[in-house]
């Protein structure tokens, strides 16, 4: 059951288009983290170490949650250098990053977009139900932000903002969808599926953020 | 010394009763994760999220410690199911889940009591000195509660209130005992043992609720 | 890719001389946790816990996100057992602790070198480059104090205080620079190359504390 990185890592990753866009990916979730880490006066290594936690926890708890050794940035460090250097550059220049800030969001709705469909990707071979498809792109597309938020000692964000985790359920289910309609009919290649899911989640964030949309919020007090 | 699920899946599911007690313990446990939620006026995907880990970060925390893959949920994902359930329920009628507190209290002291047992029987094969049963005991009992107050961004409410890891070492402890008198003599069923240390820990518990029972704090300021 | 841990721990180990050093370090690494829980009024489990979080967490960590089972303290409860010990020493003479303040700095600069020098061990067998030992280095020497002070509900020192990662990242860069010069040249020992990486790390760590010497920040606002 336990599969080792031989076994999955082809299947991910073969198709380079989504190596393409998980690179812009754990860019752009490197900047946000290393701004994160400026917003609280962190000295350089802070600054890296949050940028590398944003981009790749993610991923990383859900490799773990799920058993799947070795981790990415361990298999490949080079993704840590990467993200390292983001993270200088948003350093140097922490203005040109705000201001263009909606270049940033793009890139970050992209990143988050892409990461659910790794997820789903990854957690399909787990359990037949597709369950763990859904929970796998969640697990990826959010807990880079939550490590993020509680490295930084506050309330993770992506609980009270604009639709961030119901992005990431929503590729994972429809990348799911997907793959039990083509199992049976073969309409579309792996690659159109992964472009749709990331168009689709990529749209639902913008959309999200444009009108300001989120889930009711539960409030109680004894 | 690592061990795929089939192997100790058995041993502790056979036991139909431990998993009737576990669903009670997991709807209890995500039923109060639910409610901190709420505290926080958290989204619905935060109530579910903080649900889950409420419920089931004990066991994972647990699992992915020791190396025991896959974890429950990812397993058995009917689980997460119960559990959003139960926290979807609980945004409904807040009011009723506070109104029967006692109630409620039952039921979080009976998973606090399954959710060691469990991790005892779990840590047993690890070490054969029993040290590890009880650790196991201890970090399945205590780390749904410790992740829950992270992610609402607070100190662990473990670590100050009425005895609550205490009652998790205690059925630790007396799991142990009765395991290693039970190797020579055999005089209990493998089902009385866990009825004993389920019924010890849920009295102590609730008598440490009734007298405010806690272990002494330590005061230190420079 | 993934090995047991009959294969890495003699490797580690077979130095008594770094068995002794690692004693030293999470003794005063779990003295360290018990004074921060102390701050905050924890109960006598909470320090318990928080001095084995801090002594152990950096290499349960590190075992984790590399795939090394079982970690150390499964497979060595008695480590447990020293942690908890010294927790309570503490807790019954915080201010002797605290009197000896400098001793006490002396050894945690101590476990920091240790624990770098024995994470480079572990990451170097991981990937040919280099890059995990450095890797295992910081994590090993920085992830304790911080799950500390995330448990403590603060935002982690080590992003914020004297040189502490960046000496982590300096003693894994050495290590991993002798080890490549000596598998041509073969002039030192196993043995002298920790001590020569410690002796090192050691230093820098004492003369980041004495002239305050810190990474400079980055402070960023909207």
């Amino acid at each position: 059951m336990r599969r080792g990185f031989g076994l999955h890592f082809p299947r991910i990753w073969r198709v380079k288009l989504l190596t393409i866009l998980y690179i812009i990916g754990i860019t752009a979730e490197g900047m946000t983290g290393a701004l994160a880490a400026g917003r609280h006066n962190m000295d350089w290594f802070g600054v890296l170490f949050i940028a590398c936690v944003t981009a790749l926890g993610g991923g990383s708890i859900r490799d773990v949650l799920f058993g799947m050794y070795p981790l990415t940035w361990v298999a490949h460090p080079e993704y840590l250098a990467i993200i390292c250097i983001s993270a200088l550059l948003t350093m140097k220049i922490p203005y040109f990053v705000v201001k263009f800030e909606r270049t940033f969001l793009l890139l970050d709705a992209l990143g988050l977009a892409v990461f659910s469909v790794i997820g789903a990707r990854v957690g399909l071979d787990l359990h037949p139900s597709g369950v763990m498809a859904i929970t796998g792109a969640i697990i990826t597309g959010i807990f880079g932000g939550i490590l993020r938020d509680i490295f930084c000692a506050r309330i993770p964000l992506v609980f009270q903002k604009e639709l961030y985790a119901s992005v990431a359920l929503l590729v994972g289910g429809l990348y799911v969808a997907f793959y039990f309609i083509n199992t049976h009919y073969r309409i579309l290649s792996e690659n159109s599926i992964i472009l749709i899911c990331i168009a689709v989640g990529f749209s639902a964030r913008l959309i999200a953020i444009r009108y300001h949309l989120g889930l009711p919020t539960f409030k109680f007090q004894n």
